[in-house]
């Protein structure tokens, strides 16, 4: 083997898996899961149907979906070994960092860890479908002083999710627009927190430490962290008249706007962001909020018009997520809690079929130095 | 961009990095690290030395030595919280799953983590080395209901990190056997370990996350689990006339043996494997269990006969480690603590000139269908 092959700087256009999870057509800028369009599929099915999709290889009937649910809220309770753990973190604790400890302390719960048999691996996958809504509202939860929430067990997977988070019960539109935030993150192909997973799982590492692996790459300010960098400039402006003169000023600040562009959708708005605009609008006018929304019209106007981008899904998921009351510290973690599907699928997957990654590199220092 | 090109499973001889850390010289079978031959370090200098060559760029003068070590022992001690969450973990879980879960937490402690310049990621690659060997030993000992151990100060960095283990002061030829493995075990290229950090660190996530991701790979028994393997054998051998036939009957099953053969070196045995053999003869000499280091060169001989393979690293670090009294849980520990400067040198230079990690895939699954 001659190492003096072609470097390629993030592996750009590199093939590095084979999968039959999903695909980004970047011509027809759509999102293939397994072999439906996510869009398609966000506005006739909910977060659970894409949940066994993606997990068992089709849309589940009505009883497979009422098992899955079962599962899951026979699941949803975590030790009080790990809330000891997450009460412990001092209170300077990044959220993820909070969920990245709490998702890693789990690993010592489970007694098929060792077992990476599909069957098995799908049993980790629900249960840590099911663990990591109550990770991520308790952590913040005792960060903040407050005691833990238990999970709702008589609510749905994601009116619960919400009222962990904000200790209220949700309305069914704000669940609506929740569980399809869900769906339009629950899987995207080959990020690099889905690519870091993949890498960890191909030494036939466990689910947990794959999944904690991805936890640490969506931490990335590169990666996941744009959600809340989205409100906080929405915020910054306040009011409908000053988000163009603040995003004029960032702009010959020449500082980056986050929430706009795509390394794949470049001809048009990402549609999973288009769906969020909808969620965004149906919401605002329940909650009085139009505002917001002409803010966030105006900013994708400006943004369009100043340097030809569009909207990202980060850029509408952020002010509905602001809506429904959910701190914007847990945004990038929602988003992680969503994802951990398809993670989890792309685990087993590469569990069921596995090569070890293991690539080489160009070497760029001295040689023969001696001591 | 067109994705019908070529897919490379394991990404077997793709150029993913540019380096200058270190290199696998195939046809030498050398590992240069920084322009010098591994092993010739590892007979002239010490682990110190290493570290400083990795962080810094070149072998630290004697004044330069002396700063790091005093850096190490400022940085030793672990915070009261850690211990609270390493103590709260099950008592099944996996010394790697509890070493994962330290060091995610230690993260909310760093005031420099978010800070990705050279000198806060050299600070933090500091932190991480010096408490790793506190997390290691007392995620051990809190496992089998001891109390904690506090470093000594008094003593050099391989033999705390022996007495913190073994609550032993460690024979001088103890340290030099120990400090050589850690030498040999610090930097190697680009195995999936170290990969999962650079994927990590590209999304701009900070070297906590990264050595999670690491610690996660790093237990897969495709990775670092070969060393606790090797030393079950042996055990299992028993006396030096059973190896033999134990290693036969095990062929005979179309056993893996593990602790042979290796990727890279295939014509003669791995120059690390060979230093750890002289290390173990001296060791086994000073505490009359030569027939261990017998038993090895007769396994060593058989595997060579039957099957042609050559030792690795981790069939002579194993019976090393077994005769310093180190637990076999922990060798894996130990192998991850030691290689913690190579996975902080290589997420320094990530960040130094970084470029998101995001390969594709091919997809294989249907298309167009309808909910």
């Amino acid at each position: 083997m001659s190492i003096e092959q072609d470097y390629r700087p993030g592996l750009e256009g590199v093939i590095a898996s084979e999968t039959s999870l999903s695909f980004l057509d970047v011509d027809a800028e759509e999102i293939v899961i397994r072999g439906y369009d996510l869009i398609e599929l966000a506005e006739e099915v909910s977060y659970l149907d894409v949940v066994g999709l993606l997990l068992d290889g089709k849309l589940p009937s009505h009883l497979e979906r009422q098992a899955i649910e079962k599962d899951l809220k026979e699941n949803a309770d975590i030790p009080e070994a790990v809330m000891t753990i997450l009460k412990a973190l001092p209170k300077e604790t990044h959220a993820m960092d909070a969920l990245r400890t709490g998702i890693s302390a789990l690993a010592g719960f489970d007694s098929e860890l060792d077992d990476r048999s599909k069957e098995a691996n799908r049993h980790k996958a629900i249960r840590l479908l099911a663990k990591v809504p109550a990770v991520v509202a308790n952590s913040y939860h005792l960060k903040m002083g407050r005691p833990p929430v238990e999970p709702r067990k008589d609510l749905s997977y994601s009116a619960n999710f919400i009222y962990m988070i904000t200790g209220t019960e949700p309305s069914e539109s704000e669940v609506q627009a929740f569980d399809q935030s869900l769906m339009v993150y629950s899987e995207h192909e080959m990020p690099n927190s889905t690519f870091a997973a993949r890498v960890i799982a191909s030494t036939q590492s466990d689910i947990y430490g794959a999944l904690t692996g991805s936890v640490a790459s969506l931490k990335g300010t590169l990666h996941g962290g744009a959600n809340e960098a989205v409100m906080k400039m929405l915020l910054e402006a306040g009011t409908v008249d000053q988000i163009e003169p603040l995003i004029m000023k960032k702009l010959q600040n020449k500082e980056r706007i986050m929430g706009f562009g795509h390394r794949v959708y470049m001809k048009k708005m990402d549609p999973r962001a288009q769906l969020m605009k909808q969620a965004l609008l149906k919401l605002a006018e329940e909650k009085g909020r139009h505002d917001l929304y002409e803010m966030c019209e105006i900013g994708e106007d400006v943004m369009r018009r100043e340097k030809g981008l569009y909207p990202n899904l980060d850029y509408y998921a952020a002010p509905v997520y602001y809506l429904l009351n959910i701190p914007i510290d847990l945004y990038t973690p929602v988003f992680l809690a969503a994802r951990t599907v398809g993670i989890s699928a792309h685990v087993i997957e590469q569990h069921e079929n596995n090569r070890l990654f293991r690539p080489r590199i160009r070497y760029t220092g001295p040689r023969n130095l001696h001591p």
